[in-house]
């Protein structure tokens, strides 16, 4: 039987926080057994630009990357960020190592090429997002063998394209990414924190959490119109990380990470 | 017999110029066995606190770190300059591994009491260096395995105090206490790259580099003047290095890291 190995997700919204940080760690720390932190750091990296004076732009919710950008996310993401969890979890006894993907070359990505993007105005366009990374692989070995010596990988969302390059990549890609490629070692929950309670039957009330969404209810909440709008993408990523053998996908809030309150999603039928 | 150890020591000087960077990464890449790099980066953090609007204050040469200036050195040293060696390295084939002494516990510091400092105009003063590191101890055992698995630590010069501060640490002392504390595992040489040829008996003239310094020969030479200002403490601390069992340190240019053209510094004496 496989080990169990946790996967928890955390945004930039949770991580420029100092109260929301904290208490992040401290969960996390709580939390018994093999675990890696993915983190963001979009919001640091954005005010981080304005102070440089570097524009932040922004098409369909994706930062474009050039290279003043590129340099603000390397600092922020694999520094500021990642530097600053790794030493709070080591002062709550976690043995944490910070890695990008660049570090022991454990994740892999090429330079996204031009991609037709629908524009707000309804139009379609050709957007160069500059030095972003789509990820090719993980090194699944290194990182267990990390986890196995009782280390704790915190992963910054970058990666590296194996010629020199930093890419700036999206922190859910970078943790889907992850459990799957551990999915074959461990037995692998992969948790999504965010700021609601988790999938809710009405956007605008957190007691209405969806507790468990199989693939067949899933599709059935698309189509009544409950499941919508951003929430569709993370779904279906959500699955495809189960039909990669990671076992369920959590979404909850930042303040319940141990997934008792948020939305499971898990591939098979559950019989209750 | 133990196996062989290169710590090589590169300074914010060579890590700030591409021309000089790739240099070091292609001279790095091409030694053979197990290797460590030890960097700085103090002029690049000067530049991004100076676009920032902060101010870099130096006592004795050495950086005041007050906590803007410790989140610049944190996002410098251990993101931006710390990912593109590691980027770097890794497109030369290098299995390079980016940490700071937070990472894995692997460096543990405390902060820096108030220090008594001869100021410019004579006077003495206590002064406060704010979030610096002095550091305590080097976990060998993670450096060593991570090494013995094939792997290239790259150290970022931050340490952490173990309560969840970054601590902002010399890279001549991060290279010391690596060398001294991976004494123990491995037949360590380490060699501190420079502006210069090496220990000169002409400081004007480069091909005047005293090619090996023993510790009776290093006495003559600080008594005769020869070895003076700056390069007395470095001398210092290479024998003290070598009391604490590294096998010879090296000082050279940063075009030679081999060490074939530097000065040699070695503990016993030498028949010739």
């Amino acid at each position: 039987m496989k080990e169990k190995l946790n996967i928890i997700k955390v945004g930039g919204g949770v991580v420029e926080n100092a109260a929301s940080l904290a208490s992040l760690l401290s969960q996390f720390a709580r939390m018994e057994g093999r675990k890696v932190l993915v983190h963001g750091g979009g919001r640091l990296a954005t005010s981080m630009a304005t102070r440089l004076g570097i524009e932040s732009r922004m098409v369909g919710g994706r930062r474009i990357t050039d290279e003043e950008m590129l340099r603000v996310v390397t600092m922020v993401y694999g520094g500021l960020v990642n530097k600053n969890i790794v030493a709070g979890l080591q002062a709550k006894g976690v043995k944490a190592i910070g890695l990008t993907g660049a570090d022991g070359d454990v994740i892999r990505s090429h330079r996204r090429p031009l991609k037709r993007v629908k524009m707000d105005d309804g139009t379609e366009q050709m957007v160069d997002f500059g030095f972003v990374g789509d990820v090719d692989k993980v090194d699944a070995r290194l990182l267990a063998s990390l986890i196995e010596s009782g280390n704790v990988p915190v992963v910054a969302p970058l990666t590296h394209d194996g010629e020199g390059h930093i890419l700036n990549t999206n922190a859910d890609t970078i943790a889907s990414s992850v459990a799957c490629a551990l999915a074959g070692h461990y037995d692998v929950t992969l948790t999504f924190c965010f700021e609601k309670a988790g999938v809710l039957r009405d956007a605008d009330d957190d007691s209405s959490v969806i507790p468990l969404i199989t693939e067949e209810q899933a599709a059935v909440l698309i189509e009544d119109g409950i499941i919508s709008g951003g929430m569709i993408p993370k779904i279906e990523n959500a699955f495809s990380a189960i039909h990669q053998g990671v076992k369920q996908v959590i979404i909850t809030h930042s303040e319940n990470i141990d997934g008792t309150k948020g939305t499971t999603i898990k591939g098979e039928k559950v019989k209750n």
